[in-house]
């Protein structure tokens, strides 16, 4: 392929490191400047695509570029947007083709979950069907860590290590106040389908008896009022303070969210509400505890401050592999993490098909879950430990992170034409 | 005086710093092993005074102390427990003599807010009475800032560091989703009638038109519903987001706190909220966007990985300064920091007597509040700004912060006596 511009796109929930990811795709394709002429950014994700919003990237200097390795949210904006399908919407893959043969873009860097998998696969179908193949790359973002094929996702480290010495820190808080004041912690987490989040909570203590968290509360596993009762009853008899981590996910039997309580405002209106109180009430309501409670919600996901030097290395590796597999004429693959080894922890870079990734969902498998449902197993620990070491510090000035801001400089439209999404 | 032991105590709500301050005071007593034989520290607070239930800090070692400086919670527990009058509960004080000479104790530290430096004001005052005089220090300690005559309280430098930054991070984690999600982020912190902390959020922007936080909501401010939403819509508008951190303490003009939002759950029973919930419901009910909340809760006041270095080194220099303050024969004193100038920042440890600080609390001046009430001006940044500077990481083990546990052999107890709290 002659020289082509590229097209990356962030999409769904940022994460902390997915400008990581962002800064080894340009860093990488700007070492191939005969390959790839430049690198536009989606603004605002596949909207950017769709609507010819486009951030020129090499108008950004090199510094800034690097400085994206250490800054969280998306650079160029993200996007909750799903492609319908071929059938339903011909009409806006077209249009992407429209755009890309416009600009001369010749590669697709799509970085994003299962559903960004699947649009990056039927675009590489498609641009082929409509005579313009593009090169088209899934590089793996999400939170939460439910991507299959790869052992873990970017952006799942960083959050998981948030989790983990949160509770650390809070449950050293309680125990200091259990005396006279709180007993029972409830910090909410996020995982709405898979209890990848929760369980790194279990990492804060070493899982001996009496360690922080106490209790853990999985989407995986049905809540039982009871039981959930009668272990903070004797967590707080034995050990006088109890540290609960639950996923906003949780839910009983029935599928029902423990979110949704029941709850109404004053007018009788339907309380959307965090899991946390609910949990705290609960407990409340039955043992008379004092409680306390803490929603983590987007602090966890942006908390660049406390990264994992793993995940940030492996942010930045898969971006930089996509641009690599492009080169060597890959398509409708994606960058995955192989794990080698536990101890040493060691990884590398390999590629699954995109056909293998697009849709799925990879649950938080049931033996990393204590037998009572309430804590990880050593296997589970032994997964998690390794995504959560190292520190990577951002840069600071005046006690604040200087994390970096684009100049996000438009690429001229070319296109007469303009597209609602 | 000969040579004596110290008895130390945390008090109150802890801090991410309360235990450099007990390392400050317990290497400077070991520096004077020829004045202070020993430093016994109260198993959660005063009531381990009261209960003869102590600590034996000489069973530590030197490098489990300096480990104090970098772990939060107390480590020893701390006590939601005020002494009341000597009027009405005279024993509670003559309990506290008999236990401090059956252990020699001469000097009394006590770390806390301005309940506890009513404490320490009286303890000194009735041992004289009791003809066993004991050196009385108080220590300042308090996430609230609200202590007066200092010109700021360890424990609240980084407090106001990880509400700064949450916000910051929190702040490009919903720009970057504003196109097609969350539009509106509300974060609750601490600080029930002073808004120092809220207003540490103001921190996380320049404060230009446009940088997070866009609106502030302090306990000083009424609220006025309508100029409330009116700016969230303006801010949404021109913006794109919005990033409003509130305190707990916010409330309306006839003093009830937003949190009390007549809130009822399924049963009926009034819920115990938080106040974001009760702001992002009213942002949706009243102008329809989506929104997400955070409430920080422990994690703020506990987050010894994200310690301002500035906060750390006053934590330890009042510990510090309170020994020498006693060794050099001062009582019923506390080391206040005094702010020497803002740029370059510098401060310096004085004294000042108990009975100026004992019960009265600091609000945030209305010179550090915009006109329109919704965020700091340059008056209240220059205060705050140094206050959060410098970083004073943990060290880490395994992607976790290697805090430290102590042994914590208790004293031998010589009162055959028990006393019930």
């Amino acid at each position: 392929m002659s020289k082509m511009n590229a097209f990356y796109a962030q999409s769904g929930g940022v994460t902390a490191v997915i400008n990581a990811t962002a800064c080894g795709v340009i860093e990488t394709a700007r070492k191939h400047p005969n390959k790839i002429a430049n690198v536009y950014a989606g603004r605002n994700g596949i909207i950017g695509a769709l609507t010819e919003d486009m951030i020129d990237t090499n108008r950004e200097s090199a510094k800034v570029i690097a400085g994206l390795r250490h800054t969280p949210g998306g650079a160029f904006g993200s996007a909750r947007y799903k492609l319908k399908s071929f059938e339903e919407n011909r009409a806006e893959y077209e249009r992407l083709i429209e755009v890309f043969k416009a600009h001369n873009i010749g590669y697709f860097f799509y970085n994003g979950g299962n559903d960004s998998m699947d649009t990056a696969h039927k675009v590489s179908q498609i641009s082929r069907n409509l005579g313009f193949p593009v090169t088209c790359l899934g590089i793996p973002k999400t939170v939460d860590n439910d991507l299959p094929v790869t052992d873990n996702c970017p952006g799942f480290g960083s959050v998981a290590k948030y989790v983990a010495v949160s509770t650390k820190e809070a449950a050293l808080d309680v125990l200091s106040m259990a005396k006279t004041s709180t007993k029972v912690f409830v910090l909410e987490v996020m995982g709405r389908h898979a209890g990848w989040i929760a369980a790194a909570g279990g990492l804060a203590g070493s899982g001996a008896d009496g360690e922080p968290p106490h209790i853990i509360l999985f989407p995986e596993i049905p809540f039982r009022k009871q039981a959930f009762l009668k272990r903070v009853r004797e967590c707080v008899k034995k050990h006088d303070y109890c540290v609960i981590v639950v996923s906003e996910g949780a839910s009983y039997a029935n599928g029902r969210f423990l979110a949704e309580a029941g709850t109404v405002d004053a007018f009788g209106h339907a309380q959307l509400g965090g899991v946390a109180p609910v949990v705290a009430q609960m407990v409340r309501d039955n043992l008379g505890l004092k409680y306390h409670y803490a929603v983590a919600d987007y602090l966890q996901r942006s908390a660049r401050h406390i990264a994992s030097a793993t995940d940030v290395k492996q942010a930045y590796a898969v971006g930089q592999a996509a641009v690599r597999m492009a080169l060597a004429g890959e398509s409708a693959v994606m960058p995955v993490i192989k794990r080698v080894s536990d101890k040493p922890y060691r990884w590398k870079i390999e590629k699954a098909p995109l056909s293998r990734v697009a849709n799925k969902e990879k649950m938080l498998p049931r033996r990393y879950i204590s037998k009572d449902g309430f804590s990880i197993t050593a296997a589970g620990r032994r997964y998690l430990e390794p995504l959560i070491r190292g520190e990577d510090y951002p840069p600071y000035i005046n006690g604040l992170p200087n994390y970096v801001t684009l100049k996000s400089v438009p690429v001229s439209k070319r296109l007469n034409s303009n597209f609602v999404v």
